[in-house]
């Protein structure tokens, strides 16, 4: 007990991702990009990967029993006011999280469904997006795959066909579809992120259940590849929900906060670039240095 | 490759330390820390904990092969300007992480020994002792014990018998005697810190090989029980010798830093306070929205 008259806690973001050492993405990225936005995060250890900026060496699952106390012990303790999701580790790891959230319906989940990472390396297998598919998705307030994410997630649902179509502007219609899949599987919205679409320009679309399309946003493409980016929007989105913005507005601040934060990235080693989350203080540093 | 001209990435740091989830100590504690003072963090988890902010349930350790895999692989991509050290989790992941730093001897170490938590629970046994006391600290450019730390390495040591005072005033003699046992034990400074004694101030004393007692500062002890003040204070140290400063200036600023952050510190669950690592960032939005 403290007597003190303490500041108020701020809002508590609850991640479970995997540790990525660079910091790039995982639950470096999600630690880095909550407090960057003002919310107090805790996090689940849901694997261990070895990497560094060039790709993934090995992924290690944490055993399903240990993220279950991990979790269940947090959530005993604090209130919990978004959660996120990104590389989960096992099928076995899908099955305990979704028995966790399903017991917290009012908390909003962002779930990123992490499948590879941004430089190809597998890090789920078909168990896991079945997993992710019929476990998870009805549980989800906002989805966030990217393109090729989309399609997976969306194929694998009753042999829709989702690889028709491949790249240019021939692929708008077909992940609309996509979108209509994944809504249709019991998430209430879907941000489907361009990123990795072969589009001039970066399209994210934001669909919502029943309403079909209800946002479009486009931004110059960066050149480069970077490292988190996927990790970072999903924090974001996450981070501004806690704080009490609807979906829509959520989204709109994440993307944001998320492109500025690639722009201003930085490489740190021989391979991919990464976001630089606290663009914003590092900005006011220099402007008083200089 | 990027072809656009990006900034330059900012110092970086690679902590080895557990997992906290609760976001209080452990890795988590580093990383706000580092990211707050401008570094970027590497993080190779050592081990996980299950923990809330009352107390520890339980800790795994990282398979040593695993430790090492992760820290080599960081190391052969990125320079690394510091190391910082907490919780290592085995006397197998203390031997192969001695081994890897030193292979880095122009790096400098902060070794924080994380041998119970701030609440008391049993985090290293005496191998675990004899491994940091034997291998690491004639590595350690700086070691930050509190004085049950301080006393418990040097007790160790040759038949010392720090035990021989306990708190109050006369307790003060005794530690410096430990800091000079540390100190022939062969790391360069020792920071003893006070939270842990029973005196009226936090008084922190910094002693260097060879001249002895070099810096005091004492502080009004906070009403209450904080979770992660070591962490933050040992990582703010590693961030301010990634930046350049010398070790004497380090302490100075990541003393001051610390106490900010806990003078700003709030209690997220049922248990101790937490550090506010952001309470710069904190403060300027409040200062802008009222």
């Amino acid at each position: 007990m403290n007597p003190r008259s303490a500041p108020p806690s701020p809002p508590i973001v609850l991640t479970f991702a995997a540790s990525d050492p660079t910091g790039g993405a995982g639950m470096q990225a999600d630690l880095m990009t909550l407090s960057a936005l003002g919310c107090y995060p805790l996090s689940v250890m849901t694997a261990l990967t070895v990497q560094d900026t060039v790709g993934v060496g090995s992924v290690l699952a944490v055993p399903a029993d240990c993220v279950e106390e991990q979790a269940r012990t947090l959530l005993a303790d604090m209130p919990v006011a978004a959660f996120k999701m990104g590389l989960l580790g096992s099928i076995e790891n899908i099955a305990v999280i979704a028995g966790i959230v399903a017991d917290y319906p009012a908390i909003p989940l962002v779930l990123d469904p992490v499948l590879a990472s941004g430089r190809g390396d597998e890090l789920a297998d078909d168990e896991m997006i079945a997993g992710l598919r019929e476990l998870l998705l009805p549980l989800t307030t906002i989805l966030t795959p990217n393109s090729l994410e989309a399609r997976r997630l969306a194929e694998a649902a009753d042999g829709f066909d989702a690889a028709a179509d491949d790249g240019g502007e021939a692929q708008q219609p077909a992940l609309a579809e996509c979108a209509q899949k994944l809504l249709a599987l019991g998430c209430q919205y879907v941000l489907l992120t361009g990123t990795h679409s072969n589009t001039e320009r970066v399209i994210n679309t934001l669909h919502r259940r029943g309403l079909g399309l209800v946002r479009s946003d486009a931004w110059d493409r960066l050149p480069g590849s970077y490292h988190g980016s996927g990790c970072t929007l999903a924090s974001a989105i996450a981070a501004s929900l806690a704080c009490g913005l609807a979906v829509d507005e959520a989204v709109a601040v994440a993307q944001d906060y998320t492109w500025q934060s690639l722009a201003a990235g930085f490489r740190p080693g021989k391979g991919q670039f990464v976001p630089d989350r606290f663009f914003a203080a590092r900005q006011r540093r220099a402007a008083l240095d200089g």
